[in-house]
């Protein structure tokens, strides 16, 4: 366990999760690579959930579904059952059939309401869900549901991602053991369809609906939404998070918000980090703005553009397209204001040319790329528009050719 | 000369342009490559002049200072001066300093007021004018003003791009021969900085200023709005329209409009294919829709996706990502109610998949890959949402591995 600046600590893998809730993650077959591809999430009784999902017009059936019960249930939600393999979305009559005949049986297997099941999917579009393998092996995951199963359940979202994405923090509060655990899948796919975002966070803590909610979208806004791989929103996008447990004091609420945030903001780091051809995770910090919302708009303006995103896959230090990706941001400022620095060198002060080794700025860029999965893989962007006391951070990666060959040479 | 379905027929090349309008192009040592830099357009006396500019925060001074002559002059312009090599973007105080000497010696040259002069600029950013060499041969290029100058004009503001891009059309109104020309560049550049837009239209029927706005505005709607290369708004974007000559009666500005949206649509086009590695033009027409805005929204959205452009670029028919693009366009829609074609095979029905021959659209796609030029070049996506009469196209290109190498291999 290393010890965090806000009192929170890292548990290891395997160890505990939020107490009462329990993790299972299968093989069902409905991956052709064998792999797991089915994952539940149990939680304890009086468990109160709040749920973010797509903003795309064109939404799978299973989305729909979850956000109904979660609203009709005012957040009282029991299970989530996730498949990997295919996204059910674009299905037709299949999508609502296979959602409601998939979360009955396991509310059956697990002798709950099944309105206090939501069920997410990702994978490939346009074919119906194997539903048979999957109706047949929810028996053996019901059989596998442990408290210390994380990396099971987050093993069994993957699509193409390279690696699994889970985190698991615990902290003391009024004497007790608090604990938050999170697991996402990010873009990458077996099938070129769709870059589905798929994140599940819970929480033995107890905080009300009205509380949790807003948490939770404070969160999200400063992680999942701070991140752009490729600027797409899939069908089948979904964050949810649960918490039960004993209340605390209130004024301890900000400790607890803490802590969601980092596991929110360590799995979208790991998401942005794990970007299809990505070499480095850039991180794009905007200071001095007006409010923070300015802020991460335009740090997401330069995180997505393609012109940023394939200067930095150059080494190039290229800080033009950085600014003229600020100023399509929509934020005004003023050019004649702005410090800008690419790691620690300074480019700009006060929008005119600083002195800097250009040799320097692009070694150290470059002792950025490949370095996937170390801490030393962040390559670090900030901007200071000297304006207000706002800031805002967002994360993406560099645009390779590998991410042209993922998502054109593999043929559907 | 071919005949036009709307009474408008292409003009050959070096033949003739709008009365009155006489054009220069030459090499003034602004580029590195030698090739021409430095190009003007000279209308005749009462021109009237619309301009849209681009909507980024950070403009160079040139765009600013054009926009606010045409505003004070109530579009009263006599000359247009434009240079690449350099975009004068984010020069500091030289950005306004160059512009204002270099508009002040053209205006003595052409014996007319320096508020009567424009100045675009295209090429890198950061970097200060040559603006020695560029005063040193403004005499030279005045000396080089032709009517039928139009091919050295459009070839002087090119950075990369591969092809110049011009058209001129004639047609008769009330016994008289009036013509239209334009000529523009795209995205490609010298130095992977920028990918910005200019085009210039030349009309030899005089409309008043109000309702010359009007219909420029409209054309580049349909037209240089309408297309994506990669999503990217530059600092020195700009169209100018300049019309001059006899009126014609108010029942032909109907045609004058068609005309102007001809020109202004080949011009985009001619970008679009141009785009930094690309392969094909892609093309999507959403039908029955809302409104017209809605269409175009959405037609741009899918042109804009990287997921769809990657898969185009794979030649795979997948049509999960044109929906998903479709769905995050932010126009509402009812899958059940779409329609959906690539080239003629029709995907989608009402929502449902159709049973459609997979390799023959392959096929299709393969026969529009590395045509680029021809006439049977253009990948067509259509969609219906069947849901309103509206109707919009937006055009882009695809997504290649080249446009990664251009825009990260080329460090400045």
């Amino acid at each position: 366990m290393s010890q965090l600046q806000t009192n929170w600590s890292f548990v290891s893998d395997g160890e505990e999760t939020p107490d009462g809730f329990s993790f299972a993650g299968i093989a069902a077959g409905l991956k052709d690579s064998k792999k797991k591809d089915l994952a539940l999430i149990l939680a304890p009784e009086d468990s109160i959930c709040s749920g973010l999902f797509t903003q795309s017009i064109v939404r799978a059936s299973c989305i729909d579904i979850s956000e109904q019960r979660i609203k009709k249930s005012s957040g009282l939600i029991r299970a989530i059952l996730i498949n990997s393999g295919q996204a059910n979305a674009c299905t037709g009559d299949f999508g609502i059939q296979h959602t409601l005949i998939a979360t009955k049986e396991i509310s059956k297997l697990l002798g709950i309401n099944e309105e206090e099941v939501l069920m997410c999917s990702t994978g490939v579009i346009g074919i119906p869900i194997q539903i048979k393998n999957l109706i047949d092996n929810l028996p053996n995951l019901v059989k596998e549901l442990k408290t210390n199963s994380l990396q099971n359940a987050a093993e069994a979202i993957l699509t193409t991602d390279l690696v699994d994405k889970k985190i698991t923090i615990e902290t003391l509060i009024e004497g007790r053991k608090v604990k938050i655990s999170g697991f996402a899948k990010g873009s990458g796919m077996i099938y070129p369809n769709m870059a589905t975002m798929l994140a599940f966070l819970t929480c033995d803590v107890g905080v009300d609906k009205e509380e949790w909610d807003k948490m939770i979208a404070i969160a999200v806004k400063k992680s999942f939404n701070a991140i752009s791989v490729d600027g797409e929103t899939s069908t089948n996008d979904a964050f949810i998070g649960i918490n039960s447990g004993k209340k605390v004091d209130k004024k301890f609420l900000s400790k607890i918000q803490s802590g969601i945030d980092m596991v929110c903001q360590s799995l979208a780091k790991s998401i942005a980090r794990d970007g299809e051809g990505a070499n480095c995770l850039l991180e794009v910090l905007v200071e001095g703005a007006k409010n923070n919302s300015n802020a991460i708009k335009m740090a997401k303006s330069i995180c997505n553009s393609s012109l940023v995103k394939t200067a930095i896959h150059g080494c190039d230090p290229n800080w033009g397209r950085i600014i003229s990706a600020a100023g399509n941001s929509g934020i005004k400022f003023k050019l004649n204001q702005v410090d800008l620095y690419i790691g620690n060198h300074q480019i700009l002060e006060k929008g005119k040319l600083n002195q800097y080794d250009s040799q320097k700025v692009i070694d150290y860029m470059k002792s950025r790329m490949n370095g996937k999965y170390l801490i030393e893989d962040i390559l670090r962007i900030s901007i200071n528009l000297n304006s207000g006391q706002s800031r805002g951070t967002a994360w993406g990666c560099d645009l390779s050719k590998k991410y042209v060959a993922i998502n054109s040479e593999y043929t559907t």
